[in-house]
């Protein structure tokens, strides 16, 4: 096994050595200062490339250091692996070694099998640390979570973050529970069987404690994000830019074991070059995964529906494995809600979702009145598990004005079919921390900034972003710490009531995809796709390619009323779920439990119902 | 023949009808003002997409008009066609159809057969017109040109400019003859058997008489280019932009008859939609080509060196047929003036031009000291047409601090060889108008602007630029019409000395290139390249794919002195052209007309030689 080699940061073996590095070229002297246990200098040498670094002996593994720069300025490591005390106090090493991993045995979990939980560890638990969560880990397994999606842990200044503002992209979180606790609660995924695919952010680095700003070359004018200047993975530097974050992604996958990653917001990455860094960095994982005989993923979040992304190289794609479908989601949102505002104004017909069914996208490349231009490509050649579908996400509870989860929107009725698209959709389903028994706390947006004026800023910038958006009322302020314990977690919650049922009502749908080849074979199975605009209601016959004979039919209604549908063809089928049923809380069945073809028959309002094919009536 | 319709300008007819457009969708209200030949206004109407138009019966095949903006400003048309009186003038309609073109018979040249001429209008004569230019069509068809490329002609202030600063896309210039002027030329171009390649300018919009600025939508903040503000390509209301741009390219192939377009800096082209403007305009091109039944090549100056632009759609790249080789020429340019400076410093060496005779490009993601990042990735897969090269050009000449020619540098040994590595390369030659005969007047930097600010600008610009490339001397004022006056060519020294002979070498070389197969086949012919570092001399052996018996081995010697170089294998090699003999005005032979492999032979100094296979000797 080939150990990575990491151009910045400190790397400590637990013989007490200590290899300390910065790509800091334009500098004419750095220095490392030893903060604790014993203050003091020692001279770093500067290679061609413009790294600087000192190897040291026989030192503490609780050292905390920084650098001098040019015999002035004291910085922590814009690369530590533990910020201690937090983004502006001196950095700390870590021995990697030290940590008894017990997951040799976890293989990975396969990206089409992937049953996904999103999942903020600050607001999962009361005590939001790394070692909380892992109480609930059996709960997760239990509804039949493999593999959670944690928000960024990366360093962020103060205690309270959705994790996007990070400084650290090495750190791990000290409110959260450090390097250790991140390790815990992987090797203790990995025991259960679970994947954990980590948020990374390469597309800014957050305003506060961020001392990559002083060193030069990691950042550009020739481009824009909507969260200040783009980071310079084009211009002159750019390499060592570039190195400095795909040497993190492998940082994860290597020290903590991480199994894929989410790559926030690729749109913003910008990089002119002939070789972009998205197809470095998945070249670079590439290799890491055939080195260590495991299949890590990198899963873009890209507002561009340009299936380029995740094309491979062989057709001049970028080869990133799968990507957020952000369009399958806005079809849900309106067809449950009939919301209309921002983005939202792009859909809300069943012709959306029975569209972004079959191809990944609702729009490859007609015309978004909310974008005012034509909007994405045709992911034809695209496998299924290229794509990722969510009815929730921190995003698209978060950024409303309120952080209204969709259960403070919509019944319970309605809740039970948004679960059923996403979990029976036949992309990889991923569920937002606690959706599964319907929490009604909001998820907010919060920050813990020390700095006034940045607060003033971010609390500005919320109410303004909301005048646009949402049009009404004032958005909770983002620093009060009521805000972040709003947004937590009550577990309790879910022993009760429809929470309770709509929780088992969860579990069996996982269960049903799980164990039915149908539905957990999403890359071999056809997809017959049929929206009945005017009945409001979306049918889809799955049928793996190989097999003519098991087939099963789903029945999406997004009617709030009883609707009377009738299918062409020759067979009859057999009803084998239904949310409407009495067991889910529902008015009770309204429908007949055998469906034949070419007979009329009723469906619930805001129901999902599941047959299977029991004959085909050849001499009908 | 399908008509192509246009969303903007005037478009006449010859019965008198005349339909005007805008494209302004956040104003009031539009009027058409017509100036000539009757003073009067008329309201337009807008559609949906937010163009303005109006039809107008009976109008005069000389009138000229503008548009009031919401009852107040007043601005030519951005998509004239002609503005006979300057930029800032009223626009005035053209009859395309009153045109009598006489090129039925013209079907185009094959890209790969293509021996391109580089002319800038205005300095190519001493009128510098159209018409003038007609007048040498001739001597440049005796020459084996077979295809001239026009610097822009589009509308730019004032009589004197590169071309790079126009206003009017659609305009052709004035000073130069305008659009008439332009028919005649193509049409006199065709009827000779010569292609016309258009050079058009879709990254920016020059800074004196642009009146797209105030209409809005056209321009983006998110990018910047090093000429001011991006082109709008891929933000909000960036279709009807992209639609702008590619109606200007079928317009002119269609309305001028032109053969194919040079794509300014396409690297400045910034698009991150997930279908971009260069794929679009590729499929326009395409579409209108097939129509048309006649190939229309697009052909891009990149600075990216990635070879996705020249790629087809179907391997993930943008579909344009060709792109300039900038590395070609920096080999060639170093190896013969070892200039270091700028640019120059990534190259210099003979493996530099072996490279990229054998890719197409020097870097394919090798590390550029002059760029400070990796640069550039693998052409492998694409076809050698796909590659222009020159030895000199516009933008290397003209951008020198005085503007120096190849010819005021080097030796004329050292022009030879430099003429022979250009026409016999493995890739589509290009000459730059004056390089045939060693035109010693240089081409320098002009403009003819009317703003005081924006002469001084660009004064100081053009200063500040040199400080840093040529870091000596004080470049000449672009605004001097002496120095636009300085650029013209000198015909009349082609009759004369080692003009005329140089010129009787561009001759012989390009018939050589034309008349056989082993040269003119650059698609179907395996190349070895040998490079020697230590002789300075570079080995070609070509052999057509198909074909055991035709070889010719082409040897450039880059080296000022004699070398003695011995080939391996068993051919023997009789020399049928050599830049040293006596009728070349070279020192006279220095080495032996037959060639045997393994026995040393001798080559002069900066020369090159080609030989023919005429034995194998098996037995040896």
């Amino acid at each position: 096994m080939k150990e990575p080699i990491f151009n910045n940061g400190a790397h400590y073996s637990k013989d007490g050595n200590c290899r300390f590095s910065l790509w800091a070229p334009d500098f004419q002297s750095v220095e490392l200062k030893i903060c604790m246990p014993q203050e003091s200098y020692f001279l770093m040498k500067k290679d061609n490339r413009g790294v600087w670094s000192v190897t040291l002996d026989d030192i503490s593994p609780d050292t905390t250091y920084k650098f001098r720069l040019n015999s002035d300025r004291e910085i922590p490591d814009p690369a530590s692996h533990y910020q201690s005390n937090g983004v502006h106090n001196p950095s700390q090493i870590v021995c990697h070694e030290d940590f008894r991993w017990e997951d040799r045995s976890f293989r990975g979990i396969d990206l089409s099998q992937m049953i996904m939980y999103e999942l903020h560890v600050g607001t999962f638990t009361t005590a939001g640390t790394f070692e909380s969560a892992t109480e609930y880990l059996d709960d997760l397994l239990s509804l039949g979570i493999n593999a959670i999606e944690l928000m960024p842990v990366a360093q962020f200044p103060g205690s309270r973050n959705w994790g996007y503002d990070g400084v650290y992209p090495y750190g791990v979180q000290n409110s959260y529970g450090g390097p250790d606790g991140l390790k815990k609660l992987v090797n203790e995924c990995h025991k259960r069987g679970i994947a954990v695919i980590l948020d990374v952010v390469y597309n800014h680095i957050g305003p506060e404690g961020n001392y990559l700003w002083g060193l030069g070359h990691y950042f550009t004018n020739n481009y824009r994000t909507p969260w200040g200047n783009a980071i310079n993975f084009d211009g002159p530097m750019s390499d060592s830019v570039k190195l400095f974050f795909i040497e993190n992604a492998i940082y994860w996958l290597d020290r903590y074991h991480i199994d894929a990653l989410r790559l926030d917001a690729v749109h913003a990455i910008f990089d002119y070059g002939a070789k972009t860094f998205l197809e470095q960095l998945a070249e670079s994982v590439d290799r890491y995964s055939r080195q260590h005989r495991k299949k890590h993923y990198l899963i873009a979040e890209s507002d561009l529906n340009d299936s380029k992304i995740i094309k491979p190289a062989t057709l001049g794609g970028f080869g990133i494995d799968a990507q957020w479908s952000d369009d399958y989601h806005h079809c849900l949102h309106t067809l449950l809600t009939a919301e209309t505002s921002g983005y939202y104004l792009d859909f809300g017909t069943v012709g959306h979702l029975a569209r972004t069914m079959r191809e990944g996208y609702a729009y490859t490349g007609e015309y978004s009145n909310y974008r005012k231009r034509s909007h994405g490509n045709s992911a034809i050649g695209c496998k299924r598990d290229q794509f990722v579908v969510f009815s929730q996400n921190h995003d698209q509870v978060g950024n409303r004005l309120m952080g209204e989860r969709l259960s403070a929107l919509v019944s319970f009725e309605a809740l039970k079919l948004a679960a059923a698209a996403m979990i029976l959709s036949p992309y990889v389903p991923m569920l937002f921390m606690g959706e599964e028994y319907g929490e009604d706390a909001p998820f907010q947006f919060f920050v813990n900034f020390s700095d006034n004026a940045l607060i003033e800023n971010i609390r500005k910038g919320r109410k303004r972003e909301y005048r646009e958006f949402h049009k009404k009322g004032t958005p909770p302020d983002p620093q009060d710490i009521g805000t972040f314990l709003r947004s937590k977690l009550q577990w309790e919650k879910r022993q009760k009531g429809n929470h309770k049922i709509l929780l088992e009502f969860y579990r069996t749908l996982i269960k049903i995809r799980k164990e039915t080849p149908v539905f957990s074979c999403i890359n071999s199975v056809n997809v017959d796709v049929d929206g009945r605009e005017k009945q409001k209601t979306v049918i889809i016959k799955r049928q793996l390619s190989n097999d003519g004979v098991s087939s099963v039919l789903c029945i999406f209604n997004f009617n709030k009323n009883t609707v009377q549908i009738s299918l062409s063809g020759v067979e009859t089928w057999e009803r084998f779920f239904y949310s409407a049923d009495a067991e889910w809380a529902g008015a009770g069945s309204e429908s007949s439990e055998i469906l034949s073809c070419n007979e009329p028959f009723t469906i619930a309002g805001l129901s999902v119902s599941l047959y299977n094919k029991i004959s085909i009536n050849v001499f009908r």
